[in-house]
């Protein structure tokens, strides 16, 4: 298996530079305080399609060489992925294809349909998702990007934290949530190839924890029946994304929804910033472990800001 | 009545600049797409206490000479005004007392008296209001700061303009929420000073016309049973601000509560970030005029990003 250096990551960094937002580092007084750490917020809620997924379609969207490329790009994803990988192609002038089961939400389907990119619906299982997608491939000859188990997405994502490090270089620790792990892997090679003295924490649901048990125990551990409000981390590790976990990330903490959602209102009353509750466990984490943390200086990967406005858990 | 000009504005920058944000400016594709304008947005959801009264309170504690400091500062509000005065009054640590509305939401109290202001409460009608802190102040000797008919508030309201044109200069216009009025009085003179070809507008609710007609009339009329979200924007004009707007503000546009509203979603999901119902009137009267905006180059103050996430309009 072979694994994303750094020089990766910087080639990644100078490819998408002038299509993804470089996002801006947030504090807060206020949390500051109530933490008792130094906390800087990557707001990755304010990069195009609202989530870091971005950086890594874009990536892997614009690393194809032009042959390839012609022939388009799919996936199988409901979520972020799906818009990321829209807008990417969308971009590039290539098309896309994207497997999505036919109960997804209409305003996720309308987003996909926005960029462009052709909806082939399938039944709501892992089975019929692959089978279709497998289907498409073989029809139309796209490149199948993983949302997350995949170089040139894991080297996209990698770039968000490059920007916190190239702001400053004196961070104690970065932590960013996990679900399949695209972004931590990321965050983690371009962390500790930048200063391998600063701490890569993972950040994760209790009801989604098959990343802790995972780095636990020192294999995947699928993610079966995950139950969180955190509807961005709930699929199991991919494989070259455990694989960098495992030698790389210093720590997973767990946090439960009524901590996250505790989080997740603290940013958006104090901060008056939009995220989604996925994004909001690093800091349930931190809330959490008040000691270990005290008087450190924190990145904080904010994942996204899409959020049902109808839906809201308040 | 003596009018504020561009040097008391620029006194005022420079006396709270090391105290207040300095707020960014920010940009959105899809809305700039569906309103066919450039709109920059000023974003005092982002400023302390989460709103830009906290400008004009600010500059008004800061301006008083140490002897009259010393002896306080007062208030009668419930709303953003109350917290601005209060946090103001503890960064020179002087003493503030807030005279409020004993039917004011607890979260309210909650603020004001985390920033270590006295509250005094009252009868929720202005005669109580007015008597109880004429009260306070015959017996404290307290300086009464109003929250927008006040010269050193309208000062440092306009330190929000100054820094947009200190950005760009090449605005076609600005556009800002329009209440009591401070925000707009300051806006217009910092503007007009700068600048006398940009056009400055405010924006007001249909259900709150008070601003819009006695720009119209010439003449102050009360603003009597307002009916609108925009819980920001329920007060009569103040007499110095209406000699100022009369004078100095191009047009006045109203926007229903629909639209207001539609305006507020848009911005809580395409830009992330949380915004006050009274602070989405600017933007809901560009979209409902696109033919007049077209093509030009827009500054929208956002007045603060203070709702109750209990009970959001959506």
């Amino acid at each position: 298996m072979k694994i994303p250096n750094f020089a990766d990551i910087r080639a990644a960094k100078a490819r998408i530079s002038s299509f993804v937002n470089s996002t801006p580092l947030l504090t807060n007084k206020t949390i500051n305080e109530l933490s008792g750490a130094e906390i800087h917020f990557k707001c990755e809620n304010f990069q195009k399609v609202g989530a870091f997924k971005f950086r890594g379609a874009c990536n892997s969207v614009f690393a194809l060489d032009d042959q390839s490329a012609s022939k388009g790009v799919a996936t199988h994803s409901s979520g972020n992925h799906a818009q990321a990988l829209a807008l990417a192609a969308k971009m590039r002038g290539i098309p896309a294809t994207i497997v999505m089961p036919n109960n997804s939400p209409q305003v996720k389907k309308d987003a996909v349909a926005g960029y462009g990119a052709e909806i082939v619906f399938c039944e709501p299982t892992l089975e019929a998702r692959e089978s279709t997608l497998d289907k498409v491939i073989a029809e139309k000859g796209h490149t199948f990007i993983h949302p997350y188990d995949n170089y040139n997405v894991i080297c996209g994502q990698g770039t968000a934290a490059m920007e916190i490090l190239e702001e400053a270089h004196d961070f104690d620790a970065v932590i960013a949530p996990v679900g399949g792990g695209g972004l931590l892997s990321g965050t983690a090679i371009a962390t500790k190839c930048i200063n391998p003295s600063i701490k890569v924490y993972a950040a994760e649901p209790e009801g989604a924890d098959d990343a802790y048990r995972s780095f636990k125990a020192g294999e995947i551990i699928p993610s079966v029946k995950p139950n969180t409000i955190c509807d961005g981390l709930l699929t199991s590790l991919g494989k070259l994304n455990f694989e960098i976990i495992s030698k790389n990330v210093d720590e997973i903490f767990t946090a439960n929804d009524d901590e996250i959602k505790s989080a997740m209102r603290l940013v958006w009353e104090r901060m008056k910033i939009i995220i989604e509750p996925s994004s909001a466990v690093p800091l349930a984490v931190v809330l959490k472990n008040k000691e270990l943390f005290a008087g450190q200086k924190i990145a904080i990967i904010i994942s996204g800001g899409n959020v049902d406005l109808g839906k809201l858990v308040f």
